[in-house]
């Protein structure tokens, strides 16, 4: 199991990733071998550090000379710097000399290069980024999380079905819920794509559950929620900030708050940094995105979910479910 | 300054209303009439239960046989149930009885009542029901909060503005900032419409501080900001429900949470309760809708929103602000 891990993804990088990929070792021991993929020097100084056992024969230096950051405007980005971490790193997936790849840098231009090199899964209209929502029971996998706005109903649709194989695969669900985020419970509510798709999802062999509302979201009632990558994305930032701000107003570390029942369970509903990356579904290999102010323990996370999607040959899964079940509607 | 106050709206009425309105002749003493639209002999029992001073003569019951339940479909409900506290209550505002509506019931109910029965200011295109959110800083009106769905780009730039007067008006601020939901900070940034909408915007007159990420909103970085009624439905009760769960994970009492200073700051940001009750904007009249869980403190404050709108003239406001810049541009 080879993952390529972004060195140069996160705020505070490549300390972060470095750390994270220790922690991973720990978790997936010799099976494990990490591709850090970034400024060579900065990553050595970074390993040299010390004061940590790590299995070096499982870890390799990928040097990546450029960067791009945060402002770069992707598909140029991924274009202009061949030699950035995210376009090595997605190279190295698409030569067959990773099986997956993990970045917590932006997001638009891991898409973009992804989309270039490994391609869509043919039948797959819109790959989609998905996005593990904490709520107060077992996470919920909203999708599309932000790479896709002005969808089609048929696009929903497709969402449904990926992250469907996402909950079996890797959220070890038999019959995931399916919900579809709208603006109340009965069939008859909500805006025209909403409707529309309603009666789509109703008919296409899921278990789907209808209608989940903004207020049912936290309550954790469906596995997997269908959204179009608007309303998802402004939702999953909203959600970041009020964690981040009521953790800051609580006045206490992360430490700390593990300490209190209370603040633990508290922190376990807030806390994105749990369930590590998100995955994107529906092109030619795994590739997993973190946030970007991802602790270690996001990468640890990550790496723990690209492990899994590769073990159960997730990919595999989605040519054969939606290669069958949508032979020729490619529309883009 | 006469409101006319749904005694029959929240989960436990009328004791909810009653003691909200008590609370009112508290802030604005004899300067107020609260009129009590619902069913008499509940509305009197709950009276008579006594321990309460407040001013007799200032406070009547208008009795309301009929109730509209959260099942019923809004528009033929208000028209199967004329009697009921919505319909009745709205009516008297019409017919110049009231000064203004308040109400915890069915937000369809008191939209198709103010429809049909005060009718849009002309030049209104759609009238839009706002929500204060609370965040980090001074409070954020979002409109629309899912009174108005597939809108185009020409509703949300006369939400901007309807939420330009509410802001100056009401919140007393000057010159209010103007935000734009949206996916991203740049112009460039969004679906179709936030795309449309912004140009839009920028060219408005009003002070666009341009597009607002769902990360944004918490840190109160505008005072208007203006969405879809789809996200802006989700995003509300979102955060609602992430209120309450927050609250019922510290497993504290808000009086408990009010004494410890880390705990009220959480709870000031999370406690919608605080702003009362969201006006429905662009009708001829003051309607404020509150939620149905409403406490006491939010039908105070409800009534308090409902007296500012009437003593600022925000009605007629809104006449000369509409009706000047777009004058016969009467889209349904």
């Amino acid at each position: 199991m080879r993952i390529a891990l972004d060195a140069m993804g996160t705020d505070e990088a490549p300390g972060t990733e470095v750390a994270g990929a220790f922690d991973a070792f720990g978790d997936h021991g010799r099976e494990l071998e990490i591709l850090l993929v970034g400024d060579r020097e900065e990553i050595e100084a970074e390993l040299a550090r010390g004061g940590r056992d790590y299995p070096q024969d499982r870890l390799r230096v990928v040097h990546a000379p450029e960067r791009i950051l945060p402002g770069d405007q992707p598909v140029s980005a991924v274009r202009r710097k061949p030699r950035s971490s995210i376009a090595l790193g997605v190279g190295l997936l698409k030569d067959g000399l990773a099986d997956a790849f993990v970045s917590a840098g932006s997001t638009g231009a891991v898409l973009a290069a992804s989309l270039f090199k490994l391609r869509r899964i043919p039948g797959v209209a819109r790959p989609t980024l998905g996005a593990l929502l904490p709520t107060s029971k077992s996470p919920t996998l909203m999708l599309d999380a932000g790479a896709n706005v002005d969808c089609k109903t048929e696009h929903l649709v497709q969402f449904a079905r990926l992250g469907n194989v996402y909950a079996q695969d890797l959220m070890g669900v038999d019959r995931p819920r399916v919900g579809l985020l709208n603006i109340g419970e009965e069939p008859e509510k909500g805006d025209e794509r909403a409707l529309e798709t309603y009666g789509l999802l109703s008919e296409s062999g899921l278990h789907f559950v209808g209608n989940v509302e903004g207020r049912d979201i936290i309550r954790g009632v469906c596995d997997v929620l269908v959204c179009d990558g608007f309303v998802g994305n402004v939702l999953l930032k909203f959600y970041e900030s009020v964690a981040e701000l009521i953790i800051g107003l609580l006045g206490k570390s992360t430490k700390e708050m593990h300490h209190d029942k209370r603040l633990d369970e508290v922190l376990r509903v807030l806390d994105y940094a749990e369930y590590g990356g998100a995955p994107l579904l529906g092109v030619n290999g795994v590739a997993v995105i973190c946030h970007g102010h991802s602790p270690p323990k996001a990468i640890r996370n990550a790496i723990g979910v690209a492990a899994r999607a590769v073990r159960s040959g997730m990919v595999a899964h989605i040519q054969r479910e939606l290669g069958t079940r949508v032979p020729a509607k490619e529309t883009a």
